[in-house]
C-alpha cells in the first residue's frame, strides 16, 4: 500500500467537498478572508483521521463529510485567532488572514469560520440524537482547546512548569482535536463502543506523539541549519517537553546557566548554543523522543482490536508519517 | 403593572441562573476574562425577550432559559470581539475585556464565550429535533451578524450609503438578534407556528426601531451637550439613517457642504454644526424618527394575534421602553 496515495485520495475528496461548502457569500472581504487559509491546502490530519476512523469501522463515508469539514474548519479558526495573538505573519507560506485582511476582519473571519462548522454538522445525516451527541464532542474540544492556549501562554511566564503540567496543556491543545475526530468518525460509522474508544485512544495518543515530536523537530535538528527558530524559543522560555525535563532535573553549573540563558530575550547565540548543549547532556533531547515513541506505540496498540482493513492499516503507517517520518 | 419591576424580576432571576452557569474553570485569568463582561449587568434585553416570548405562549419558562443565556453569551461575545476591532477602551463603565486582560486573552475569551453558548444551548429541556432547529437558528443569526459587522465596517469607507443597505445593515447587526431571541422563546415553549411567527416579526421590527432610535438619539439631542459623539460620527462618516437620508437628499450648497466636511477628520466644531443643521433642514433627523415609530408600530401590531397575558402587554410596554423612553 502506498500510504502518500492513499491519504492524498482522501485530502482530495475531502479538498473537493470544502471547496463547495466555502463557495459565495457576502460581504466579498469577510468571505474571503474566511477562504484565505481553508482553501490553501495543508495536511488534513484531522478530517482524514475522522474519515478513516469511519472507514475502520466499516462506516459509510459520506456520514462524516460535515463533521470532517467541521474539523478542518474548527481548527483554522483556531489558527486565524492564533496567529493574531501571536502576531504571525506568516502561514503555510502566505501572509496570515490579520496580515492580509487587517485584524477586525480576521477576528471576524475566524468567528466566521467556527459559525460554519457548526453549520456544516448540522448537515450530518443521523439522527437527532446522534447530532447532538456528536456535537457536544466539538463544543468541549473548542472548550478544552481555549484553556490549552491560555495554559500554553500562562506558561511562557513562568520559570518552571512540570511534566504533568505540560503533557495536560498539549492535551488540550492539540490532542483533544484529534481524539475528537477520530472518535466522532468511528460513531457515525456506526462503530461499536469498543471500537469508538479505541480510535478515542488512538487520537489522543497520536495527538500527543505528534505535539511532542514537533518540539523534539524543533530543537533536534542541527543548531547551526535551524539556527533562528531553536534561538528564539530558548530566548522566549518556550516550555516545550525537552525543556520542562531539562528545567526538572539539571543541576549544579547547568540550572545556573539555564536560569541566566532560557527565558533571557538578550541571550547570544553562543549562550543559546550552551543552553542546547545542556538540553543534551541532561538527557532531555533524548528523554522527549522516547515520550513521543511511547505515545505512538500506544496509539498503534489501541487499534488491535478493530477488524483488519485497509483504513486500519493506513491509520497504523499514518503514525509514523505524522511523526518520525514527518516532511514539513 | 409596573413595567420596570415586571423586567427586573425577570432579569433577576435570569442573571441568578447565568451566575450558576459561569462558576469555575480554569486557567483562572481565561476564566475570569470570560465572566468579566456578562457579569456586569447590562438591560438583558434578549434573555428577557426569550423569556417573555415563552411565557406569551403559556410555555414553561424553565425550558428557555439555557437558550436566554445562550443569547447573552453570543451577545456578549460579539461585544468582546467588537471592542477589540472598534479599540474601545471602556464597556458598561467598566475598562473593556481587553484592556483588563489584554488582547490574546480577550480574543479567546470571546471565542469561549461562544463556545459556551452552544454548551447552555444543549442544556435545553427538549426533543432532539426541537433542539437542533432552534440550534441551527443562533448559528444562522451569528453568522448575519458577522456578516452585518463586516457591512458597517464597510460602510466607513463608502461615500454614500441607500437606505436600504443601510437597513440590510442593521436588520443583520441588530435585529437578527432580537428576532431570534423572540421566535426561538415561542417555539421552546410549544407556541404554535402562527405565535412563533408573530414573535419573529416582533423582535425583528423592535430591533429595528432599536438601532434606528439609538442612531437618533446620538445626533438628535443638542449639539451642545452631546457634542463629542455627534461630532466623532460626523467626522468619521457614520452611515446612520439620518445620514443616508441626508446624503442621499441634500441638494445645491448643502450637498457640498456635506461632501467636505461629512466623513472628514479634521472638521472644525464649527464644520460639525453646520452638517447637524443640514442634518435638520433635509428633514432627515424627522424621517429616521419617524422611520423607527413606523418599525415600533409594526412591532406591537404583530402581538395582536396572541392571547391576552401579563407578558404580551410586557412586550408591548416593552417597545416604548426599549426606544422612545430609553434611558441609558
Amino acid at each position: 500500500m502506498d500510504l502518500k496515495e492513499e491519504l492524498k485520495k482522501r485530502a482530495d475528496f475531502f479538498n473537493s467537498q470544502l471547496e463547495k461548502f466555502m463557495q459565495g457569500g457576502l460581504p466579498e472581504k469577510l468571505y474571503d478572508a474566511t477562504r484565505h487559509l481553508p482553501l490553501a491546502g495543508g495536511k488534513r490530519l484531522r478530517p482524514v483521521l475522522s474519515m478513516l476512523s469511519c472507514e475502520a469501522v466499516n462506516g459509510d463515508i459520506i456520514k462524516v463529510i460535515p463533521l470532517s469539514i467541521a474539523c478542518e474548519l474548527t481548527h483554522n479558526f483556531t489558527l486565524v485567532h492564533d496567529d493574531i495573538m501571536d502576531k504571525s505573519k506568516m502561514r503555510r507560506g502566505m501572509p496570515s488572514v490579520h496580515m492580509k485582511y487587517g485584524e477586525p476582519t480576521a477576528i471576524l473571519a475566524g468567528d466566521l469560520l467556527f459559525t460554519k462548522s457548526f453549520e456544516s454538522m448540522h448537515k450530518t445525516p443521523v439522527d437527532s440524537n446522534t447530532f447532538k451527541n456528536v456535537e457536544y464532542g466539538l463544543i468541549d474540544c473548542v472548550r478544552e482547546i481555549s484553556e490549552g492556549q491560555q495554559l500554553d501562554m500562562d506558561f511562557e511566564e513562568r520559570k518552571i512548569v512540570s511534566e504533568d503540567e505540560y503533557l495536560e496543556m498539549i492535551r488540550k491543545k492539540t490532542a483533544v482535536f484529534f481524539q475528537y475526530a477520530s472518535e466522532a468518525g468511528a460513531i457515525l460509522g456506526g462503530g461499536t463502543h469498543e471500537q469508538s474508544n479505541a480510535l478515542n485512544q488512538y487520537g489522543l495518543n497520536l495527538g500527543l506523539g505528534f505535539q511532542i515530536w514537533d518540539d523534539y523537530l524543533d530543537i533536534s535538528s542541527d543548531l547551526q541549519t535551524l539556527g533562528k527558530d531553536i534561538g528564539n524559543d530558548i530566548r522566549n522560555g518556550k516550555k516545550t517537553l525537552i525543556a520542562c525535563h531539562c528545567l526538572n532535573n539539571a543541576t549544579g553549573e547547568d540550572k545556573k546557566i539555564l536560569d541566566e540563558i532560557f527565558g533571557n530575550l538578550q541571550a547570544t547565540d553562543e549562550q543559546v548554543k550552551k543552553v542546547h548543549e545542556i538540553f543534551k547532556k541532561t538527557g532531555s533531547i533524548d528523554y522527549a523522543k522516547n515520550k513521543a515513541e511511547e505515545f505512538c506505540s500506544k496509539a498503534k496498540k489501541s487499534l488491535e482490536i478493530l477488524p483488519d482493513t485497509d483504513a486500519k492499516k493506513i491509520l497504523t503507517n499514518l503514525v509514523e508519517y505524522a511523526t518520525f517520518k514527518r516532511e514539513n
